[in-house]
């Protein structure tokens, strides 16, 4: 619908990541250029602040504050893992939503996240306009792991393999240092998709990157795991692999719940389990006689703002804009983001998609990327991965250290 | 002994740092410009190069690599752990580094390390200067745990402290996201000093850091650990924890070694750890439901030149060329090193130690770094380590990723 005239509500979904909060600035730096939008809200960890009417009014935030977050890694505003039901099923909470929606008078509704906030966008969408409340709903994309459908690739996911390619080399060079054995076992965030365990190749290939690489599309064998690891380690003395937290077997079991049998439970009945690298490890030292590092990327390389690719965060500040704009524009149920054109050069372009299409369904890596053994990413996804990792963004340092956003958050009335 | 011309011979030891190479960068660059030195050797792998005859001819590698390692982490020639005896009990490695040394006629011996390595870098040059061959000797200091005694601070030590700072800044911003309890344990390196772990309280200070910090200086226990992370808990249903690996209780036994008894041997009859931070959690996890994560900073915080301090690396470089010029000049069998000058303003002054006096003597964090309660660093340490991070080296990146320098490696005959 277009004209309309009232608030924009923006919400941060999901798992945070170094650019999430660059969208977020496009967003409100956006909004405050267009008279129609009367009032720049954003909700207190996603869906659940609007379910509570936690609304911080953004307008009331420094405008230099709001154009650090460019720069700031997390979800300034708080995320959350609530996942709406189908309101055919239940509509307590969209109820409460639409109400929410009305009292601010929100006219405009973007959602920040992966697969599920997408999901959740589309609910919402659907139920006010069939509720025949006026407002438009757009989704900003967001996810480390890559794995949104339509979309050439997400804001979050090339800051994460910039973090991971860059800190692999780092890691193989210390690796390589002694001369003594040493089998070193990285361990990347992907639960069901390679394409950030993938990014350890960009190591590789520069000359400083691990032996073996494993991601989630091919089924893991063990046996497999130790003959490729025998012959690099009887070769070199040392082996360096990097591996997806989801790499499972033929029979879709995880391969960290292989270590589940020696894992303990705490007092509140929690398995405490070791991660897929501690297994691999504790797998490979009943074999190979010498010394052992598992080591976890774990939150940092998603949050790692210091080593942000700067086409990622700039294009994630360009998606935040976009999406003010389609929503002003009059469009509504769509995502924006970006695909690329076809040929040598990098081009992205910015196109929309419907946001019933985007929601739920999981994009993994082409067979191509991988090679016939299954241990290693080809050429051909280097091809795809460098353009979108390249360009480094820092931010302000003051102190020896960042300095990030600090947003007053006062909640609207 | 002044006037001497024959080869310079330098070597690398112990861990890798971010800016072990700027040193090394620094000592080639004053190398070549002097007259009397008529070769510049780099020993494999520190003293074992020696004693193997496996010395690079860093005169035929290309100079734009050799400037380029300036900002390539971990030690390029690589590095070793070997201890050399006393020679007065055994003197069979330093009859074969004199052999070595006459047949390369090596005048110039500079050696790159901690403790451990000045004390070799002493003993080489007792030897062959009791053995009357002429020889200047001069340690270039080197360790992230800034231990190293009589000067002000280490090279190595602010470019780890600065990436710990950094990333606990990050990972705060990321842990506190959710409107969920999460407790985040971080484990820092340290066995016997907390000087990198107390970098953490720079992102405290900062406004994005840890609640509790713990480091070896004072005994840790786990019931006043409990009680303090309960109270941060129940008052912010977070709680973001930095410990030391080094942390140990009253009897001097390592909270590491207190899960030893679940650990598993492996065929080997090796014990394999977990870390410190695992056992906290799995520790406080009986006692407090909630969600938990256990991060290690591994190898990451010493070899993370992506992120390296300015300071540290610029100081890192000129002390490799004032190893140079002091060993030119005629002196030897010493080491040299930054002291600062008193008062507010940073200002570092190169002074060169006797080499007797800086090996094996530990230096720990002084007692008005940590307060009473010993759960947290002082601004009293902010003052001291905030100079030495500021500033921000990077490497040249190329296709995303950093352009380390590349060295050819050709044996000297």
């Amino acid at each position: 619908m277009k004209n309309l005239k009232g608030a924009l509500l923006f919400a941060q979904s999901g798992g945070p990541t170094a650019v999430i909060n660059a969208s977020a600035c496009g967003v409100f730096e956006e909004a405050f250029e267009h008279g129609e939008i009367t009032q720049v809200l954003g909700a207190a960890h996603g869906v659940v602040g609007i379910l509570n009417d936690e609304l911080y009014d953004i307008g009331l935030e420094d405008r230099e504050e709001i154009h650090r977050l460019l720069t700031t890694p997390s979800s300034a505003l708080g995320s959350c893992r609530y996942k709406l039901k189908d309101f055919k099923d239940d509509d307590t909470d969209y109820l409460k939503i639409l109400e929410v929606f009305k009292k601010h008078n929100v006219r405009y509704f973007l959602y920040n996240g992966g697969n599920d906030s997408m999901d959740t966008c589309n609910k919402i969408g659907e139920f006010v306009n069939y509720h025949g409340y006026e407002c438009n709903v757009v989704g900003v994309p967001k996810t480390i792991d890559n794995d949104l459908y339509g979309i050439d690739h997400c804001p979050g996911f090339a800051s994460a393999a910039k973090y991971i390619a860059t800190t692999c080399m780092e890691i193989d060079l210390d690796g390589r240092v002694y001369n003594k054995g040493m089998i070193t076992i990285l361990e990347i965030m992907g639960r069901h998709a390679g394409w950030l365990t993938a990014a350890a190749a960009v190591a590789t290939h520069a000359g400083h990157g691990p032996d073996l690489i494993y991601v989630p599309e091919r089924d893991f064998n063990l046996e497999k795991f130790y003959d490729d690891v025998k012959r690099v380690f009887d070769k070199n003395g040392k082996c360096i692999i990097a591996v997806s937290e989801g790499i499972h077997d033929a029979n879709g079991k995880f391969i960290v719940e292989y270590g589940a049998a020696n894992a303990r439970l705490d007092a509140f009945g929690h398995t405490q389990l070791g991660g897929t690298a501690a297994f691999l490890v504790n797998f490979l030292s009943d074999r190979i006689d010498t010394k052992y590092r598992a080591i976890e990327f774990s939150l940092m390389q998603r949050c790692a703002a210091h080593i942000a690719s700067k086409t990622d965060r700039d294009e994630a500040y360009n998606e935040g804009r976009a999406a003010v704009k389609a929503a002003v524009e009059g469009r509504s149920n769509i995502m924006v983001g970006y695909v690329r054109k076809p040929g040598k050069k990098y081009v992205p372009v910015l196109e929309e998609f419907p946001l019933s299409k985007c929601a739920n369904t999981e994009k993994k890596l082409p067979p191509e990327y991988i090679n016939e053994e299954g241990n290693m990413i080809t050429k051909a996804y280097l091809d795809y991965v460098v353009p979108l990792i390249e360009g480094e963004s820092t931010p302000k340092f003051v102190g020896g250290v960042p300095r990030f956003a600090n947003l007053k958050k006062i909640l609207a009335k």
